[in-house]
């Protein structure tokens, strides 16, 4: 990958006087990813993302489960998380990993650090690339928020970003987009066909008027609507210029209030936890839609609840919950999604845009079943636009 | 005035390849106004808004009334409206008049400049300082809504501004905010003891899957966000430095979707035409209460609406319909919404900060009989901050 930094960031905060306040700000943003290993759909036209939601690691052997089985609770360990991910993995082979917040339990970790190398140990030695972003439990011991993103990015493997190069005036850390590129050798080789957005949903409101969780500020979804007007104008100029954007995927912790408002007709999953959204809508659902280009959205935060259920075009998804030490329901087996998205044949047998996107949840039992497989979206068919 | 005109305005947009994007932007904002008559609370130590609310302006004597009664019907037409914000003019003598949109009826206008100035001559006319933001009618004619704010702020007497100085990367037409000052000769003087911000709320979606009303955007809220932390910094600082904002209210045209939260047994006034905000929430909302200054939001839209009532610590306002050619109920009389604010006397007998919002309306009757007086906020109550 061509390496091409440039960085165009500056902001200032000045008041002159009472009469005359001036105030600039610039959220520079580059998708160029600095270090990133190039994300490429392969031989196969196939590229898969595996999300792990709610992973609550701590200490490892000596931090028990919850919420098991009584038959299963003797040695039940963050062991068992991460023999999990080691299985996950072998069994899917994805293409990336996600992990969508509450990755550590940092209440019960003796060292943040320390939980956060063993809670992406599998991920980091597997070789496959991998992405974070904080739920609202990573920060709670003596590594904040910037603290534990900045800890994240320095494992191998990751294209986590602390926040796009240049972009001061971002509330949150890790917000950042990644690129997935065609088939190489074909028309598409150097246009990103998939387009994947993580962004930060905070932990708990700050704002004494309102309790509950945090939500994703203004300052964020003005990062992400001109970072998918650039993807957009770039996927839809020549060469191989499309007439529709990309499609994108997006992922946090904390589900926006809209998850309340999918029919539950609608779901292909369980809503058995209720949906936990901050008590305010801050509007990004909204910016979604208006974008244009996202078509699933991924959350973690409720463990209890794995649906996918489209709403205002968008499906909104659930991980599930992923972690042996996070709450659960005993009897209810651990679970992770995984998407798959399929790349067109052209007529020259080689590939071009995006065709469909899949999804699908693997359970933590002996055959890691597979169950609810679903079309997320599909070139060409009513509802995906 | 001190003049000190200073634009930090920079934006662009470039992209080098389809691996390495590059977005800049920034929104630059300035609350000096330029030509801005000073705006300052006076000896009696207070500073009085008129706000008018959808004067569906057309042609004038040529356009007739909608939904008066039959007795009121022959000879009623535009005219009717200037007669009643004459004479509300001449009762109140305000400090500021705002116009909230809808000021005309552009669908039915011959020419939309020539109803512009007919719609705002009383306030032209009278001397005193005015603002306006853009409703979802102003631009039905071939005057857009850029061309229809240009036009405005060409007007005499208005501290109407197309959009800050610098400020390229913001969405909409009219957003813009203005400072009133404490008394002169107070320590007061130099600083904003209440704030005044005005949004383009838009007039109907652009996005295929979402029907009905506009928004506002991001772009809009960061700005606003931003300016309310530079007053704040600014109030806060020597000389006088406070301990809490100073108040700000916030004029747009469409209700936020909060403003069917309100709880009915917290109406003073009526909502007795339903609540039409935009059919998805943007957030913005949740963006005025995480600011802390904002203490009431004053909307028009839904012509017979006009209540207050407050939610997570914010008064919710109508207008109530002003405009003899807009949708009104026979009867039911126009009106029009006062705010006072009053500052705090000091103990050397000279005025401080802010001690209390008023508001209260007055009908369209022979005695422009005013209703609903209450208190929006005051000082050092609960539920005020």
């Amino acid at each position: 990958m061509e390496e091409k930094k440039k960085t165009l960031g500056v902001q200032g905060l000045l008041a002159t006087t009472a009469v005359a306040v001036l105030w600039l700000s610039s959220l520079a943003v580059s998708t160029e990813q600095t270090n990133q290993k190039e994300l490429r759909f392969g031989v196969k036209g196939e590229f898969k993302i595996l999300q792990v939601a709610d992973m609550h690691y701590a200490d490892g052997k000596t931090t028990p489960c919850k919420d098991v089985l009584p038959s299963q609770m003797a040695g039940c360990s963050d062991l068992n998380t991460t023999a999990f991910l080691n299985r996950m993995i072998l069994a899917e082979k994805p293409d990336l990993i996600v992990f969508t917040g509450d990755n550590i339990y940092a209440h019960d970790a003796t060292d943040a650090a320390s939980s956060l190398d063993a809670a992406f140990a599998p991920a980091i030695s597997s070789g496959i690339p991998w992405a974070a972003v904080l739920g609202n439990h990573d920060q709670e011991s003596a590594l904040s928020r910037e603290g534990v993103m900045k800890h994240i990015v320095t494992l191998n493997n990751t294209l986590s970003q602390v926040n796009p190069p240049g972009a001061d005036a971002l509330d949150g850390f890790g917000n950042y987009n990644l690129e997935v590129h065609g088939f190489e050798g074909s028309g598409f080789e150097n246009k990103s066909v998939l387009n994947l957005y993580f962004l930060d949903s905070g932990d708990y409101s700050t704002v004494h008027a309102i309790s509950g969780y945090g939500w994703i500020k203004p300052s964020q979804q003005v990062w992400f609507e001109r970072t998918s007007v650039e993807l957009q104008r770039a996927y839809m100029s020549e060469p191989e210029a499309q007439e529709a954007p990309a499609p994108g995927l997006v992922y946090f912790h904390i589900p926006v209030p809209e998850y309340a408002s999918v029919n539950s007709s609608n779901y292909t999953g369980v809503n058995q936890d209720g949906i936990s959204s901050p008590r305010v809508n801050s509007g990004f659902f909204t910016t979604m839609v208006e974008a244009g280009d996202v078509k699933a959205v991924f959350t973690g935060h409720d463990h209890l609840n794995d649906f996918c259920g489209e709403y205002t075009g968008i499906q909104l998804c659930y991980g599930g919950g992923f972690g042996y030490h996070a709450y659960g329901k005993a009897g209810w087996s651990r679970r992770a999604r995984v998407v798959v998205a399929t790349l067109q044949k052209t007529d020259e047998g080689s590939w071009g845009p995006l065709m469909s996107i899949k999804t699908w949840k693997r359970l933590d039992d002996e055959n890691l079943t597979t169950i609810d497989v679903q079309v997320l979206w599909s070139n060409g068919t009513t509802g995906g636009t």
